[in-house]
């Protein structure tokens, strides 16, 4: 049986090399837990991609040997023009807001109905009742940003 | 001049599958603003690599013709499990605290120095002046993680 063969054009040949750049800047930041042996098959599978592009005449020029890392890479010039750089920027700036407001407003609804409670609520359940609260979270941080926002100490540590 | 071309085995093909699905899942969060064109070029890179991997026997059993977007994607027992996921929720639990405390350190340097002076300062001068705040910041959220944090509302909004 043949092996799998994709066929790219230099552009789409690019592109792919940024999108295992960019899947190599996110195992930079953080990795799953206790799966060791995937991350190392991505990894593998990313250089073997940025390898490929590296034997890619028109994509080469703007490509380098990493002495860190020991693979080639993008230069440094080209990768803060990197599009798959842009695309993380704003993925950060999302998930942040998302993820401030979600948990906020789970924290709120835990708070007023207790652990126990809390812990029995679907998922389902847990949204219906969080709505109104990441609501107003979403207008404060849509008007204020984080303006507002602060860790409240007790007394003695503040 | 021959196209590009990457070789790859059952196993790569599948991981080079789950690596579209993540950008499409990134997509899904967040695309840079005025690049559609780029994203338009990544997504029909992603989708052609995906009906790649549904035409590998081995893999293709765990695809379906999605018919709200109307390409191959994994089927959702398969993305339940899938490693990206793993990924994206390790990422976004970190990207979290990371914007949390360089957010609120940032804020904190610009209300004592004030806007003007803080946007004269590089970005490393930044990182130095905020070193101390971020690492106190750090460990209230190792201690505590947001269970002290809340948007201080002046008493009319509250």
């Amino acid at each position: 049986m043949n092996k799998p063969s994709l066929q790219l054009n230099d552009q789409e040949m690019r592109d792919l090399a940024e999108m295992a750049a960019m899947v190599l800047a996110l195992f930079g930041t953080a990795t799953p837990e206790n799966q060791q042996a995937r991350v190392e098959q991505w990894h593998k599978l990313c250089v073997k991609i940025l390898g490929t592009a590296k034997a890619t005449p028109s994509i080469a020029p703007d490509m380098e040997m990493n002495p860190d890392c020991g693979y080639y890479f993008f230069k440094r010039p080209y990768l803060e023009k990197a599009f798959f750089e842009d695309c993380l920027d704003e993925f950060r700036d999302s998930i942040f807001w998302s993820e401030l407001v979600t948990r906020l407003a789970e924290q709120s609804l835990m708070e007023t109905v207790g652990e126990d409670t809390f812990s029995r609520l679907t998922e389902d359940q847990r949204r219906t009742r969080c709505a109104s609260m990441e609501k107003a979270l979403w207008n404060e941080c849509m008007s204020h940003g984080i303006d507002r926002l602060v860790f409240m100490l007790p007394p003695e540590e503040s």
